[in-house]
């Protein structure tokens, strides 16, 4: 898939409507459409990122941003204290939805098993 | 739990004999005591970053590291075309076990839900 037909490209350019929940120069938050616990977030990087294959140099430092950014939303939604889970899948056996690089944000309620 | 008393600090520093897969200055990779995939890894930052809430500055950078890392990993375990997932958990919803922060790096399956 290609920039081009990606959703979360076209949010970050402003084609698609989006109610964002966050946005700065490098990162935007919205919630998930189907979301798996009482909070579900996304945090997306606003390039298009394919995989973590390509997490070098500058994409690293906006990889870095994502565990920050989450830590603020996280303090949005009342779950730092808590406890929140973040995940990245990546590829078939993860069940990834979207190929562009994203991150789940998950808390609300005691979470399962990791795999 | 203070540096002192942590296991993953214990290892960072040499005073716990470790089977590390990967180390350098800023993180080490261990496997899993307690695996819930056929690849179950563990990416520790070094450094007693105890939860996201100090994820700022020179600890994001550490952080933006984690997914290169994970990444390099997962080719050694020949899981990238397979796909993976990372987790980080945070506080007690998620069922963190060790106060320092990790991320899990799990493969070689097909994964369940997210939360």
């Amino acid at each position: 898939m290609s920039a081009k037909d990606c959703i979360f490209c076209g949010m970050s350019a402003g084609a698609v409507d989006t109610d964002f929940l966050y946005l700065d120069h490098q990162l935007m938050v919205i919630r998930d459409i189907n979301p798996q616990a009482p909070v579900h977030l996304l945090i997306i990087p606003r390039r298009h990122v394919v995989s973590l294959a390509y997490a070098a140099g500058r994409t690293s430092a906006i990889l870095g941003q994502v565990f920050v950014v989450a830590e603020e939303m996280a303090r949005r939604e009342g779950v730092t204290l808590s406890g929140y889970r973040l995940v990245v899948n990546q590829g078939p056996d993860s069940g990834q939805a979207i190929e562009h690089l994203h991150a789940h944000l998950l808390g609300g309620q005691t979470l399962g098993p990791l795999g």
